[in-house]
C-alpha cells in the first residue's frame, strides 16, 4: 500500500527531509562505487520482476492520480503522459532489463599509455556519486532513471512530479525491493517523500554538496527553474529547435521523407524538426514538393512569400515563428542563399539540440557538421534519431545542449567521471 | 610601455569593462572554433617570438612589479613566484612552442560507431568556449594558460593577481602581437585591464553567459572564494592532501625513495606528500630506516607514540596534523592496521588528489587503487608525478578534483566538449 502524499509540511522538516535523504545517497554511492556488475545487474533484474509482479499495485495507485488529475480538469495531453497501463508497465520492466544488459561503464579503461620513465597511466570511468531528477508527469522516468543511474555505480534522487507522486512512490517500491533482493542498499534509489515544492528549491541548492548534478526532465518551465535556481551542474536542453536544411543538390525523394519524417513523427518530442531551411536554387524543383508532402501528411506550413508562392495552403510566417519550438503539427519554412545563409539562420534562432542537412553535396555537409555549434548535426538522416536508444546507448535520461561534460543523450557513460591509475616500479620524479 | 593600472574605477564601469570583455571573448571563441590547426601554431610561433625579442621590456614591467610588492614587504616565497628573469622567459616561450607541437585536439573523432540501420556515429571534439582563468602571483601564467586555451580553440580571460598585473599585461602584449601576425583575433585572449577585485566578482558571475568554465589557480583563499561565489563551473582543487601508503609487503629502499621523494623534491606544490601512512607490521623493518630517511633529508616528522619509539627526533603529531597541506618541509606519520584502515583514513582526511601505494602485492595495489575516490592513485611511483607534464599531456592549466568534465591535470584535451556526427543515407525514423 502506497502512503498518502503528505502535503503540510513545515519549511523546518521539509530542509531536514531533504538533508537526511542527502546524506543516505552520499552513503549509498560510496557502497556503489564498489558494487561488481553482475550484483548490480542481480538488483535490475529483481527489479524488472518486481515491476511486473507487482503491476496490479502500481495501476491501483496511477488510478489515484489519474482522477485527482481528472479532477483538476488536467488537460488530455498530460493526463496521456500520465496514464500506466499493463503494456506500459512491461515496458518499463523491459527497459531495465535492458539496461541490465549493457556493459558496466565503472572500471572500463578509457584511455591508457605508457611514458618514457615507464608508468603506465590509465584513465578508467568511475562513477559520478549522486544524481538528482526532478521530473514532472511521466511516471516511468523512476524507473528509466533509476535504473540507468544504478548502472552507472550511482546514487539517485528522485523527485516526481506531484500528479504523479503515488504512481512513482508504487514504481520507486518495485526499484528498492530489487536493490534489497540484490543485497545493495535501499538508500541508492530514493524517492522525495514529499510533493511541497520546496523540497525541489532544496536539491537545487545540491543538499550540503551532496547532490553532484541535477538532471531535470520535463517541460520548458521546469528546466529553466532548475537552470537559473541551481547551484550544482545541470543536465538539460531548454528547448529542441531543430533544423532541417535542404541544400542543393539533393535527391528530392530523401529530402521529402526526411523532411516529413523528422516533422511529423512525433511532433512532441525535443528532437522534432521546427523549421525547414531550403536553397533558393531549389524553389522551382524541391520546395513545392516538399511543403505539400508536410501538409498532405497534415502539418500546418508557415512560409515567407516565396513558399507562399508554390502553394497557396501555406500560412503567412512571422518573425515569431523563427526559434519557436512548437511541439505541434506546425512548421516554419525558410528560403536562404546557400549554406552560409542556413548556418548563420540556425546560429541565430537554433537551441543547440539537433540540426540535420540534406545534400548530395559531401563537402558541403562536412562544412556545415563542422561549423555549426550544436550537440548532434546529421546528415541525409531524420533528426528524430537524436535518442540514446537510436544511438546505441540503450537509455538516456535525457539530451544536454551544455558544453559541460555531457552533450547530446546522457546515457550510463555520461553518468560517469574518471580518474587515473599510475602503475610504477618505484619511480620518483627528477 | 605597458599602462599604469587604473586603481580607481566605479562600480558601473567595471561591470561595462567586464561586460565588453565577455562579448569579445564569446565573439573571438566563435572564429577559433572553426580555425585549422596550422593557424593556432602559427600564433603559438609568433607568440613565442615575441616573448624573446620583448624580454627587456618584460623584464622592466617585472621590476616595477617587484619594486612594489617589495615597498609593500611581501613575504620572499610570494616574491620569488613573482620575480622573472631572462632564463624565466625562455622557459615561457619554450613552453609555448611545446603547446603548438601537441596534436589539436579539435575535430578528432574521440569515438565511432555504426548502428544497424546504417547511420555512422562520430564522437568529435569541439572547444569548450570560453574560459575564465584568475591567478595570483605567477606571471608566466599569463603565456601557459593563453598558450593552452588557444590550442584547444578556446578564447580566454585572464586576471592576474594586482600583484603581477604588469608583468602579466607585458606578457599579455606578446600573445596578442602573435595571435594577430596569424591573423587570428587579438580578443581570444584578453587581460582584465584593471586590478579592482570588483572584477573578479563579475568573472564569476559568468559574464551574462559569456564565461563558460573558470580556472583559479592561486592558494586555497582565493580558490575557495572562487568555488563558493562562482555561477559557473570550476576546474580547481582546493587543496592537495597526498598521501603515501606503505603497505606489506613493501620494498624498504623502493619505499624509502618514493617515500623521500614525495615529500621532499618540491615541498611547495600540490603533488607534495603530506601524510605518511604504513602497516603495523611493517614498524620493526621499515618504519625506522624511513623515518630516518625523511628526518636526514630535511624533513621535521610529526608521529603518533610508535613513529616516536622509533626515532626520538620525531615531534608528537595531534590530530590537525593529519588532513593538513603543510606544503612545506613536514610530514604527519601514521601507523594503520592494513589496507581497509589506510582506506578508511583516505577517506576522511583526504582531498581527493593525489595517493600513492607502495607494496609488492599487486592486489592490494588494485584495491586501494579501486577503493581511494582520488583523481591521481599511483602504484610505486612518487605522489610528485601529479602534473599535465609527467602525465604526457605536454602542459596543464590546473589540477581539478572535481568529478564534472575534467579530473587530474586539466591540459588541451579537457579543455574541450564534443558533439555527435551522424552520417547517413537517407535513413527515417520508423
Amino acid at each position: 500500500m502506497v502512503a498518502e502524499v503528505k502535503e503540510f509540511v513545515r519549511p523546518e522538516d521539509i530542509e531536514a527531509i531533504m538533508a537526511g535523504l542527502g546524506t543516505r545517497a552520499r552513503a549509498a554511492a560510496r557502497v556503489l562505487a564498489n558494487v561488481p556488475g553482475d550484483r548490480k545487474n542481480a538488483a535490475l533484474s529483481a527489479m524488472a520482476g518486481a515491476l511486473r509482479a507487482r503491476t496490479d499495485e502500481i495501476l491501483d495507485a496511477n488510478a489515484r492520480d489519474m482522477r485527482a488529475a481528472e479532477a483538476r480538469g488536467t488537460a488530455g495531453s498530460f493526463l496521456d503522459r500520465l496514464k500506466l497501463d499493463p503494456t506500459r508497465i512491461e515496458a518499463m520492466a523491459k527497459g531495465v532489463e535492458d539496461i541490465a544488459a549493457l556493459a558496466d561503464p565503472v572500471g572500463s579503461v578509457i584511455a591508457e599509455w605508457d611514458r618514457p620513465n615507464g608508468l603506465h597511466i590509465e584513465r578508467v570511468r568511475t562513477p559520478l556519486g549522486v544524481i538528482g531528477v526532478i521530473f514532472e508527469s511521466r511516471p516511468n522516468v523512476t524507473a528509466d532513471a533509476g535504473a540507468l543511474c544504478l548502472k552507472a555505480g550511482n546514487a539517485v534522487i528522485l523527485r516526481p512530479g506531484s500528479e504523479s507522486a503515488l504512481s512513482s512512490r508504487a514504481i520507486h517500491a518495485c526499484l528498492v525491493e530489487g536493490l534489497e533482493a540484490a543485497g545493495l542498499p535501499g538508500d541508492a534509489i530514493q524517492i522525495v517523500p514529499t510533493t511541497d515544492r520546496a523540497a525541489v528549491g532544496e536539491m537545487l541548492k545540491g543538499l550540503d554538496g551532496n547532490i553532484d548534478v541535477i538532471v531535470p526532465r520535463g517541460g520548458r518551465s521546469l528546466v529553466e527553474r532548475v537552470q537559473t535556481e541551481a547551484r550544482v551542474p545541470v543536465f538539460a536542453h531548454l528547448e529542441g529547435i531543430c533544423h532541417v536544411y535542404v541544400h542543393a543538390p539533393a535527391d528530392l525523394e530523401m529530402a521529402k521523407a526526411i523532411v516529413v519524417n523528422a516533422k511529423m513523427r512525433r511532433t512532441g518530442i525535443c528532437g522534432a524538426a521546427e523549421t525547414l531551411l531550403i536553397d533558393r536554387e531549389l524553389v522551382e524543383t524541391h520546395l513545392k514538393p516538399i511543403v505539400g508532402a508536410l501538409i498532405d501528411s497534415g502539418c500546418e506550413v508557415r512560409g515567407d512569400d516565396t513558399a507562399q508562392a508554390v502553394d497557396d495552403r501555406v500560412i503567412t510566417a512571422t518573425d515569431a515563428d523563427f526559434g519557436k519550438e512548437f511541439l505541434d503539427a506546425i512548421i516554419a519554412v525558410k528560403v536562404v542563399d546557400g549554406l552560409d545563409a542556413a548556418i548563420a539562420h540556425i546560429g541565430t534562432y537554433g537551441s543547440s539540440h539537433t540540426e540535420a542537412i540534406v545534400t548530395d553535396d559531401q563537402a558541403a555537409a562536412d562544412t556545415f557538421m563542422a561549423r555549426v555549434d550544436s550537440a548532434i548535426l546529421l546528415h541525409n538522416a531524420s533528426t528524430q534519431f537524436a535518442d540514446g536508444g537510436e544511438f546505441g546507448m540503450g537509455a538516456e535520461i535525457g539530451i544536454a545542449t551544455g558544453r559541460m561534460h555531457a552533450r547530446g543523450p546522457v546515457g550510463v557513460e555520461q553518468l560517469t567521471s574518471f580518474k587515473y591509475r599510475v602503475r610504477g616500479t618505484g619511480q620518483t620524479r627528477p
